[in-house]
């Protein structure tokens, strides 16, 4: 406050100058009109006469005979550099959680070969029937846009969804299911739902960081039971786990464990179930692979073999569907009204457009048929992927044979750290996920995980060729 | 498990019941062929075609020939009836979160007339333009069912708001924005990177029941100032509550308080910035209202008389174009990075299409002309309320002259208990809210808070006579 105040003309030609620095006025951008930025700055006319013609003159906006002014395609020196932002971080961030980071900012990069995501290409979802679908409900809905469809959710999407549930052996009502902002938001729904700050949550080990990262935010501890890559969560284990430490729920992926793929069998769900749920644990299945399973059909939900009430079971459109819909869902006999309601306050409803969508997608048929193909697809670019690991990746890796969903898990040699190679692999525009986000004990040094979303190309083999290298290297 | 076992066709048979009993299957539905059910249910073909003809004799089903089983138009004697769902709660309600249940119970119901709600009635929405420019965004985008984006989102879209930040005072880098899933989710977000459990957050009396729930659910405590319905936030409150007690973050609706409708003027808000963030106090804004006060133009946002790059803004398109779209967003400075993550982890991205369609909106014009009709509509409808209010309720009712926002805060005779309002009002289809889901020590017994989002019509003038009664019969 002590510095000299800068003049009227200075502050108004300054919002500008900044709008242009930050990108947000581009070039040949219109800037607002003498009057409007008078209004807005509360400041004279002729103030802001003098603004623009300073901006002028600086060369940064030319204006038009008759139709006002425009910022003028840039010389880089007469840019000022945007100022470098200070980031506060008000909460102690873990070593996993700075290493996601730099995770995350690679999944946003369209430069980088996205082996690190865990979905499909975009072209392998049913895109062009969704869009003519999309156009059905537009026409037959005019009001979309005002619409707000509250939580549950669109009943005739919960029937369709309930109709799945009893494929997978749980025959479910309606009023059990509450649509979601994707399976993520389910769980973290659930965890606020069945968990109070403190508490302590039993997961897999390897699981999906997105788990341990929620679970981190919602103020609650982790105790880690080991899920195999051949035969999934270990029971005994959990048994273990339980008998040690209160635990206040658990988080399972029994059907393709992201990352492992592994797939728990039917005795171990019933004697998982059993075990938890008689200790009046409630069970959080996280179930969004459970449709790519290789196998005939979807395995069993942990929910058939509940009886309690207790398994709440959370899956999503996105690993089949749509992922740029944003669609999921918690299915839950006891807590199904209270998960809408922390759905209602915390983000209110899903968009309404999707909900109809979908619901149309699901009743109109060949769902099944859709998603033969694509495990079909998956199932030969994951060959194609483990060819590659073993064509091209140091002696002594090893690799999963996933039951199902989407991914690889490989387990290099114990010399190779992955993070160094996570890194280097950046450097070559190859994404990849570290295996020690996949644990809240940052374990998994030597391992990473590799999408096997992507379709076959020279591309993917000339990034695995090079990875390999790269591990070989260190 | 003592029971006796069912016998294998009655374990089938009963899946195909309890579809039919909870609505799951309906009259006229197509159950699964004998094949199909054979293999979901694990058991031979023969039993399923035992179950079948069980449940064909109860009238439950019928077969076609040559197609397959129907269910059969209900009698309803034949029909078990669902059985009565016990809802655990394992978090104590306080008496407000109780009432705020039965609140959300008549928002969903379409039966009731929703002078509840605080939104333009759908009609109200920009809605044939939006469907055209979500045509437009299929034809050019054809694969958006497969495209995430992710956190911050759509860079089209945070440019526009970074554009709409400029006009209410606050110029905004893109990389400032980051898209949610509405205003709600927004200020989640905000508690989520600003606060751990146990913090205690600063809020108005009376504020948005929703922020009030948000806290709660997140593990926070609140101190409250007064909102005072002619001028707003009361800034001498604030210096006092923060120094009689640590604070986390405040949460300010400065523009268009709901439910006051009360504007906080520009000498204040610069006082209230002053005031919290020299002490460091994080604020986050809710300016879902602020493009709906009467005014000329949208009032400044806290951003503008920020310095510290302690304000956190967020909005959303729900009370202005369009509410089923569930897209919002926070502006901030120094915790874009971390509430970008936060979103990752809460519930991954926002949907693809309405970020493009909201993009598109803003860019190709046109806005305020149309928030200036909306303003306008809203304004009208709010005065036939008030003049319906003068009316119709009994002698002693006060009422705001809101500033802006699309509700009425009416103080009825201190007599009159706004809970029994409320439920006499749901018994006559009356949706209302009472006041005291909009403090956190249940104050505002003898208050109500009324939509003037729908059209004037002779079912909302008899609503208001209605009402008016039975406040006056207490």
């Amino acid at each position: 406050m002590s510095a000299p105040q800068p003049l009227l003309y200075e502050r108004v030609a300054r919002i500008i100058e900044q709008q242009i620095a930050s990108g947000t006025l581009r070039s040949h951008d219109r800037i607002p009109s003498v009057r409007a930025m008078s209004r807005t700055a509360r400041v004279s006319v002729s103030t802001v006469v003098q603004a623009y013609l300073h901006l002028e003159s600086a060369g940064l906006i030319t204006a038009r005979p008759q139709s006002g002014f425009y910022v003028s395609v840039p010389r880089s020196d007469c840019l000022p550099e945007p100022e470098p932002r200070a980031v506060h971080s008000t909460r102690p961030r873990s070593v996993v959680g700075e290493v996601l980071d730099t995770c995350l900012e690679a999944m946003c990069r369209t430069d980088v070969l996205p082996l690190n995501c865990a979905m499909a290409s975009p072209t392998f979802y049913p895109n062009s029937r969704l869009s003519n679908l999309t156009r059905e409900v537009l026409r037959d809905h005019p009001l979309h846009a005002g619409e707000i469809l509250m939580p549950p959710g669109d009943l005739d999407l919960r029937r369709e969804i309930a109709k799945r549930m009893a494929l997978v052996g749980s025959p479910t009502d309606p009023d059990e299911v509450i649509i979601t902002s994707g399976a993520m938001d389910a769980i973290t729904l659930a965890l606020r739902v069945l968990c109070k700050p403190g508490d302590t949550v039993l997961v897999e080990s390897p699981t999906y960081f997105g788990i341990l990262q929620a679970i981190e935010y919602s103020g609650l501890k982790v105790v880690e039971v080991v899920n195999r890559p051949t035969d999934g969560i270990d029971v005994e284990g959990v048994r273990q786990a339980i008998r040690a430490t209160p635990v206040a729920a658990a988080i399972l992926m029994p059907n393709c464990n992201n990352p492992t793929g592994s797939l728990t069998p039917d005795a171990a769900k019933q004697a998982l179930v059993t075990a938890l749920t008689d200790a009046g644990i409630p069970i959080i299945e996280d179930e969004v692979h459970g449709d790519l399973y290789r196998g005939v059909q979807s395995p069993r939900s942990l929910r058939a073999f509940d009886r309690s009430g207790l398994v709440l079971s959370c899956g999503s459109v996105s690993k089949t569907i749509a992922a740029g819909f944003r669609i999921g869902w918690v299915v839950s006999s006891h807590f199904s009204r209270e998960i809408a309601r922390a759905k209602f306050f915390s983000s209110l409803a899903c968009p309404t457009l999707q909900q109809r969508v979908l619901a149309r997608y699901y009743a109109s048929g060949g769902y099944d048929r859709f998603l033969r193909g694509l495990r079909q697809a998956i199932a030969v670019n994951t060959e194609r992927m483990t060819e590659a690991v073993r064509r091209y990746f140091p002696k002594g890796t090893k690799i999963t044979q996933p039951a199902g969903g989407v991914v690889l898990w490989v387990e290099l040699p114990p010399a190779v750290d992955s993070l160094e190679l996570f890194r280097s692999a950046l450097d070559a525009r190859i994404g990849i996920f570290p295996g020690i986000v996949f644990s809240a004990t940052a374990k998994y040094r030597n391992y990473i995980r590799l999408n096997c979303g992507l379709p076959w190309s020279q591309a993917v083999e000339k990034a695995m060729e090079r990875l390999g290298q790269l591990a070989a290297s260190q």
